[in-house]
């Protein structure tokens, strides 16, 4: 495998692997390193978060980061993506991370380079090493995905985590339910729609998804959103037991979750975080030496 | 010592005991290095100088530095700067050096971390390491701080310099006066205000502060701040004999010196700068092995 | 030598110099390595390119970089161009990479400091590792200078390639003419005008020239400039056998150059960039060495 574009490139046997090596990089400190090599980390769209787990696993891995911006680039000398990538190929990069605003654009771009690209968000597209971590991050709790509740809530529709998410769910094993307001439920994912006070009660894992209020104007308020939809400290007390809650964070307090459970027993939301780097250490591993 | 956000919470030995590791940094190139280590430097509002000193004393300890800044990073979705240190702290980082805007919120910030955090400026309120660096090229020209006369010139009433180097001072056996214009006077840091002119007779350092055009608008023009409470060549020529000139930089030239003594004899300014970067790589090395 | 600002500095010799050690770096993996040395790449003017070209050359010399950008330095508090050189050398900077708009100003700037700068462009001035790095290319595909025709074609008036391209390219031993329209041609670098017709049955090396469409107004149109001074296919398919296309890029597809032709078995254009990380390489290593 040369390139990491989308969830679907993976079957099973690859996603087992891939958390197999996950595993042993978060035991151990005896870590493959990558003889000077480089990579470039372009966000076209703001994330602390994303890029700098990207930066860690790259730099835990010996590889040197070349920063590109949307701002200080030659993008703004209205150079195109392509000849970015061909450049950034020329002058030694061996992979590169990009976030970028437009869905479905990425097969065409990765033709003919011999460089490795991993897709870090492409608009309401996939957003695959975030579906990763989310699936590893269930898989160091519970012994396998058969029959296992997972319920994503928020706006399905217009996230680019809850189709992969649900896709990957389902080859695994798992039953995918959703929670959202009918406005951002999507047929096209799923016709599973349940009620926030039943996905709490049967749920092994909850899966709340980020409310993009930078995105698009919202229909309910934010007081109104959590009480229809997210989770409270009331609905907290409800769920089953064993079961976890997960977001990809950033949260927004009080919106999606209550603020108190940010930091409670059942959340494993900075796990998620922790896994973030190393699956994506796992990933960049297995792409710069071809393993899959 | 877990972090460093006050001068307050450093007695005199702890003092002395960072200026020892700091002597033995600049005369050594045999370094203590953290194996893969990770620190962030958050620099909300603008200082190269700080910012890079910093990113020096880093890499030179081996430390690899994720760059944070308000404008490309979460920050900009509403995340609290709680959660970007509880972000951090799970993505592997051990040390985040922090500059922004609100005074005071440093203790609460700071509870429950694993990770360290050096107050790189709050506001007006403490900026340690910029305290300690002056400190320590003093004690660099002086066999003690015993009976010293320092003078600290300028906008003492918004300065963060002022008031924490003057306690440090004291507390080490220094006298400290102080030059201001009246609007800058402060009697909550000082009673002790004399002119300029008997200054530069009786002071053995004379610290100048910088004029924070940017900040409030002036009440005197750089002229008549110059010759009035600024150091002139006439005035340097009446300077005690063996003292020195500090100044936390960057200087405005012609306003609190004048331009060609920036690089004069008695200037310590750049000096100063050298110092920081060993004073960092000490007050690092001590939070990460946790040796105060 | 301890400073690269202009190409005037260079003899023939310098440079048969440079390509041999340019030569060696891409060749071998036996890299020499500058033990904890810093350099701070400063571009007041954006460029993605030749800032990353610089990077990767200085990581792989094993030299940390300090990133000093226009926006968030202290360059916003005013501070002159000379006190920010001052300061990296006080916090152990060794060499400074610098763009700036400022033409002519490098000479004085660089006085009575231990640390090296190159010239990564000063307004319409120079940009001497541009310059090298096309002469490098041009070495590499041909046994001598001596009689090669050599086309520069664009704006020549306002372009900081042509003039010093065309003394070095002379001085070679090579004949160099140009194309371009009348409101861009300068009498001052050549009286040699020819048209792209003549210049694409002749030419040994067409090197192109970006239109700056964000520099000035356009006196032709995208359209008009390609079919009367750009590389079309049809003039493409009259080159001289042998020949080859530069550009310093990004290119402006439909501008200069058919976009078809961007990757076309001629052009050298990614060569270039990957000779830009070894020149640069070469660069570095003679200056810190100082070995001419």
């Amino acid at each position: 495998m040369q390139h990491l574009l989308s969830m679907n490139e993976l079957d099973t046997s690859d996603i087992q692997q891939l958390f197999s090596r996950a595993r042993e990089v978060k035991s151990s400190n005896n870590e493959w390193e990558a003889p000077h090599a480089f990579a470039a980390n372009i966000f076209l769209e703001p994330s602390t978060r994303t890029k700098n787990s990207f930066y860690i696993a790259e730099k835990r891995l010996g590889i040197d980061v070349v920063d590109v911006n949307g701002a200080d680039s030659s993008l703004t000398k209205g150079e195109s993506l392509r000849d970015t990538l061909k450049t950034l190929e020329s002058i030694g990069v061996q992979l590169v991370v990009l976030r970028q605003s437009q869905q479905g654009i990425l097969d065409e771009l990765s033709q003919n380079l011999s460089l490795s690209i991993i897709n870090a968000g492409d608009g309401m597209g996939e957003h695959p090493t975030q579906c990763l971590l989310d699936l590893f991050t269930i898989a160091e709790e519970f012994p396998s995905f058969e029959g296992l509740q997972v319920t994503i809530a928020g706006d399905v529709k217009h996230s680019r985590v809850a189709r992969s998410n649900a896709h990957a769910l389902r080859m695994l094993g798992a039953d995918v339910l959703f929670v959202a307001p009918p406005q951002w439920q999507d047929p096209t994912v799923s016709h599973n729609y349940i009620s926030m006070d039943d996905a709490v009660e049967t749920s092994d894992v909850l899966m709340l998804l980020r409310v993009q209020c930078e995105r698009h104007e919202q229909h309910v308020s934010n007081e109104n959103y959590l009480s229809h939809y997210g989770l409270t400290a009331d609905r907290e007390k409800r769920m089953k037991e064993g079961s976890i809650i997960l977001h990809p964070a950033p949260v927004n307090r009080g919106v999606e979750i209550e603020s108190s459970l940010v930091e409670c027993d059942r959340s494993r939301i900075f796990n998620q975080m922790s896994n973030g780097v190393a699956i994506r250490m796992a990933i960049i591993q297995t792409l710069l030496k071809e393993e899959i």
